[in-house]
């Protein structure tokens, strides 16, 4: 069993884009823009946007966040969405969800001009995954797809398994496999014998949220397992269940453990395997900036 | 085994368009509007599109058919395109494909306004179906879905198997049967050992366009057969091999014969099948006039 080094492979990721950035810099004096749209005081959504726009910066994108009060009007917010489409210096836009309730998500997302949508959730850069019309695509695929190829995987043929048909990870990951030429199976809560279909898989992407889900008996000896799930715990008798030795000792310092919907166990069974944490995690925000930096190469072509 | 009837199903859909469009007529005094465009001379194409005219003008839509002469540039095409676009007599416009080789197609199609797009192959369309956000599909797999729904065949925790990767038919229906809780395999050229994935399906979608290419011995027992296949045969040989009794009575008066994707002897295994001529192939026209009577309707809706 390899790990795949999530690690490894995003520094990489991160090196390039800021290479590409100082090389552009230099030669426009422009660089790429990146702003972030946060409603409300969730506090986990708050720690992330800050990491992504901390990250975004010391890569040398013109990053900054919108922090907007939960008591601002929907026709405000897409007022400022509109105000960031018609902004020459914003190349890439997020919106972080979960947006509060009162909101009508899609009706905000969907004011996104497409070009500048570095989440690729608008629904026309969703249809150019599937008419393999793009090679921009959602932040998490996006970062699967960068660690297979960095370890020389080649899908084509491969009877692949995605488990979970979110649009965020499994609908469009499960596209751009089939676009690869892999077989794929797109499994669900509604799903019969997970089991028997799992076990017949030579690449599995697990992508539901439940901890230590896909347990090492559902796994096929050899498979490749990449594991999208972060799981946060903390009862011991959990953490001692299904994170990794490591992430036990994090628990017995800091009160929690993360693990992911592969069960550590699984781990030797595989030829090939993501960790978490350390995997597909530290992908999903080092796409985000290759994301924002193809945006503003693609928004360049057009001037 | 029971034949899933594309003639019956097709007719109470025309019927209720045709209904539908009257009761619209006599309140507000109009009726929807189907331009379909046609450049050069492709007999196939030709006749596809005046049997689509004649059909949608027989259900009281206000249909026309606009020639190209191959000759035509891509900029003229794509203005009368624009045209359309604005034209508030048409709802629903169809470029009819393949267009010559000298046109670049998805500039010509991404063109239409995506609220007139009837084919539903503009990206932001086939992102809505990927979504689950939308009720208008392609003409083919809409008319798939009719015919299970005629049948009251729920696809909720089926193994699927879908065999063609096309944006037509394979990658929207893919979508379309996951959103209504299959779990879904999509396959293709590129699959390794297709008949045991086959074999595992309780409800197979052919779409590939060779002739019996599902065999008898690939077919579990009782499952559901949807043959999108229509495949036009002239050789005594592969007639007799391949098309059912009728077809092959028809050859011997016309010189030719039509069978699926799907062997007839596959038939005797199943619980449910559609007959090719007869099945799908009969509801994408119907589709068509569905979707442009949907069209009309959530324009009216703007207004």
């Amino acid at each position: 069993m390899i790990e795949l080094d999530g690690k490894v492979v995003s520094q990489k990721i991160r090196e390039e884009i800021k290479e590409e950035i100082e090389h552009i810099k230099e030669k426009t004096g422009k660089v790429p823009g990146l702003t972030v749209i946060i409603v409300g005081e969730d506090p986990a959504s708050k720690i992330y946007v800050r990491s992504k726009d901390k990250m975004a910066n010391a890569l040398g994108v013109n990053s900054r966040v919108l922090q907007f009060d939960e008591t601002v009007s929907q026709e405000k917010l897409i007022a400022a969405i509109r105000e960031l489409n018609e902004d020459e210096n914003v190349d890439g836009v997020l919106v972080q969800t979960p947006l509060p309730k009162k909101f009508n998500t899609w009706q905000v997302l969907d004011t996104l001009n497409p070009g500048k949508d570095v989440d690729r959730f608008h629904p026309v850069n969703l249809g150019m995954v599937l008419l393999n019309r793009t090679e921009i695509f959602p932040c998490t695929p996006a970062g699967i797809l960068k660690i297979l190829d960095f370890y020389d995987i080649d899908v084509t043929g491969m009877a692949a398994v995605v488990i979970g048909r979110s649009f965020i990870v499994g609908k469009p990951i499960a596209s751009m496999l089939t676009n690869r030429h892999a077989t794929v199976t797109l499994c669900h809560s509604q799903t019969r014998n997970l089991p028997a279909v799992v076990k017949r898989a030579d690449l599995v992407i697990a992508a539901i949220g439940r901890p230590g889900f896909i347990t090492a008996d559902m796994v096929k000896q050899g498979a490749i397992l990449v594991d999208v799930g972060i799981n946060r715990l903390d009862k011991a008798a959990t953490v001692s269940k299904y994170c990794t030795e490591s992430q036990q000792k994090k628990f017995a310092k800091k009160g929690y453990g993360i693990c992911g919907d592969i069960h550590k166990d699984a781990y030797e069974k595989s030829a090939y395997y993501t960790p978490v944490p350390g995997g597909v995690g530290l992908m999903t925000v080092a796409m985000l900036l290759h994301n924002t930096l193809q945006l503003f190469k693609a928004g360049r072509k057009k001037e």
